[in-house]
């Protein structure tokens, strides 16, 4: 480790110095000496890029000196470059910047990836940099790395991610407590798990970003953001959640990116983000609170889970600091990690072509043929159903009583299930279709 | 994909064609276009060394051409070498001399890494080749990768593993059906699950070996696997896997690989394999079957967890392609992948200096003072208790009742919990010891 100290360090640069970039500042300081030991060379903390340098930052075990705000200046004179800014401007052009300048990229913006990824690994292949960005996609767990090197000579059928852990913070306070969407929201913001203005979270556009990325590399494909087929949470209701338990299921935000050998429109994969019913036996079924977790099925490797702290600054820091410390050890070693391909080049289909199963409540009249007829509308759109049960509420003196029917599909495309849908609440003996919910992972 | 095909290809040795080096020719050969668009250049299998010349192998899709009992000579004329014969010789000098021509090498043979590690990691650094092993820990499981790499710039605390099969099926049948551990064996070698001599797995020799590979990479030190505290599973009883469901805990067989900061004999590791109760809330408490997990603690990440399945033809061959895949992407890009480190060196504890938890089952007179005598006897060896609970079995007409005292530790070192069951089975209160059992992931 003496020999190693001694060495000329690699010089680091920081972009960002919120929650995320504070931990990574006083991790890469306190444990100095094992990160250079682990390189070979030391990494040296050369500059903190800031917007506002007049804040107070006592609290950092890093040398004043370090904050500036000249981002553009800083990224030319580092070989690492590390971005935890977040959005799309100015990170881009920094981090394309860096790069032109000769440093190695290490992000957490799933956002700017899942928008612009192409160009930026493009950029990366001319300069000869690595560009890693482990920590954009569930936090802490290592799921990227995993996926491009390790299942490398493997063949990726289906990922399906727990990848925001504020849905599914919020989902599991509604399924142990029975509280409703916004009650377990407010909750959910008191205790810091979701943002004033939750949005980005419960609307599912944070977790269509990763699935774009996860979808990409596992495809070897492209995929970007608008690609993603996305539903949010916000019209998941208690009694959703009610009908998931008496299936024994739970409602989980569910990113799944799916490859599809046949389907009405061709061969293709299938890129979408909606809540959807999972057994609770299933591997995800029993992540709770803020936990994130990534399920993967290949042909050879069979069926995988990851499993970790989705946010938070020491556990993004983690992911970010592997790849640090495996981008650095490249330019001691010489070659960079394998990058990202994109040979396979398959469509993202429509929504309407993925191939999903339905579970719907329906609340209809009770009387002969009601089933009957019900039952045609599946099948006039080539639905097959796998179960249906009847539950009778018997009408008052006189009145015709009422029923409520629970159907489970068996796989179709999407658009034949939501057709089906649609037909259903036009038959006059359907009071209400009460609950449409996709079911996943049976 | 055309250009990359009419490249120069990469040459594949195979060493061994058993049911894991089956699936890799297969794979190799069926999925060869893909396999050469990731790696950017076509991957040729140019021989597979096997012992018997004879053997029909016409079942599988290669050239019989390729087939070679010379694997000294085959090893001259690789690019990449798969090593898949497992045992010590030849495997070893096989291993070497693919290297010192200049080859990578990925190996699933975790006795030899065990055995033989750091002799094999300073013949690849001397080669400046790749030495990979991704599938001898935990088969299909990425995870030699992700705490190499991914987990390079955190701290690793911890890691308990699930890393035999055969073993977690056993004891999984064992929990789920109330049969002993000889019945549940002779289950497991009917369905495949364990072969007719099942030492190596019940005696945790197989684990050994594993543990000894994780806790070298964990915490950039050698270990071996002569190193690693061992106990098997043959001494598990019913009674005992009884007493784990009485405390909502479930028995496993465990890897554990510990960063012990402060201890009678000062810092260092401890790496051991013993049955356990864990809980069942514990994420490894729900591992059933033959599937494999591993559980990680880190200072910045927190708690990670990696499942899937850690045996079979498929799975291991997964790894050792995902392995091959990136070696080739090396050779194609130039530069190797991050290397172990072994800079932190610390030493391996004794089994009586790693801190445990005992959950003890005692058959005792019931009398007054019994209580007292048996807490004494922790007290004089410092052991803290958690709990107690007593269970009294009056006695027939005159005669004096017996009771049971199950008693859960606080955590001590080894050493005084061992003393101290010892010191219990002298006690003249105490009929007998009836079921001793460390506890983990509490």
């Amino acid at each position: 480790m003496t020999e190693t100290t001694t060495q000329e360090p690699l010089r680091v640069a920081l972009l960002g110095c919120g929650v995320v970039g504070s931990s990574v500042a006083t991790i890469l300081t306190e444990q100095a000496a094992d990160l250079a030991a682990r390189v070979g060379r030391p990494l040296q903390l050369v500059g903190i890029a800031v917007r506002r340098a007049g804040r107070d930052r006592s609290g950092l075990p890093v040398d004043p000196a370090l904050f500036t705000t000249d981002a553009a200046e800083l990224v030319t004179r580092a070989d690492i470059v590390i971005e935890v800014i977040g959005g799309i401007d100015p990170a881009r052009d920094l981090i394309l910047s860096a790069m032109e300048h000769g440093a190695s990229v290490v992000t957490a913006n799933k956002a700017l990836l899942a928008e612009d990824g192409p160009a930026l690994y493009e950029a990366a292949g001319k300069a000869g940099v690595d560009l890693y960005y482990e920590a954009a996609v569930a936090g802490a767990i290592p799921i990227l790395r995993p996926i491009r090197e390790s299942l490398a000579g493997d063949d990726v059928r289906k990922v399906i991610g727990i990848v925001n852990g504020t849905t599914n913070y919020v989902l599991d306070k509604m399924d142990s407590t029975g509280q409703g969407f916004a009650e377990a929201v407010e909750q959910a913001q008191a205790l810091g798990y979701a943002e004033a203005d939750p949005t980005a979270d419960v609307e599912g556009f944070d977790a269509a970003a990763k699935a774009a990325i996860l979808a990409s590399l596992a495809f070897h494909s492209r995929v970007s953001g608008n690609d993603v087929y996305r539903e949010g949470i916000t019209e998941v209701s208690a009694a959703d959640v009610q009908a998931a338990r008496e299936m024994d299921c739970v409602v989980k935000l569910l990113a799944i990116c799916e490859r599809v050998a046949e389907s009405a429109g061709g061969e293709g994969i299938s890129v979408r983000v909606h809540p959807a019913m999972i057994p609770r036996t299933h591997p995800l079924g029993s992540v709770r609170d803020a936990y994130n977790a990534v399920f993967v099925e290949s042909a050879a490797a069979g069926e995988l889970m990851f499993y970790g702290k989705g946010a938070g600054g020491d556990p993004t820091a983690s992911a970010i600091l592997g790849d640090v410390v495996t981008a650095a050890r490249h330019l001691v070693g010489g070659g960079r990690g394998p990058a990202e391909t994109a040979y396979a080049d398959l469509p993202v289909l429509d929504m309407g072509q993925a191939l999903t199963r339905y579970h719907i409540s329906i609340d209809v009249a009770d009387r002969p043929g009601v089933l009957a007829q019900v039952a045609q509308a599946f099948a006039a759109h080539d639905v097959s159903i796998e179960t249906v049960r009847q539950q009778i509420i018997p009408g008052a003196d006189g009145e015709s009583g009422k029923a409520q029917l629970i159907v489970v599909t068996h796989q179709a495309p999407d658009a034949a299930l939501s057709a089906t849908v649609e037909s259903l609440g036009q038959l006059e003996t359907v009071n209400e279709v009460t609950s449409v919910m996709r079911v996943e992972g049976a």
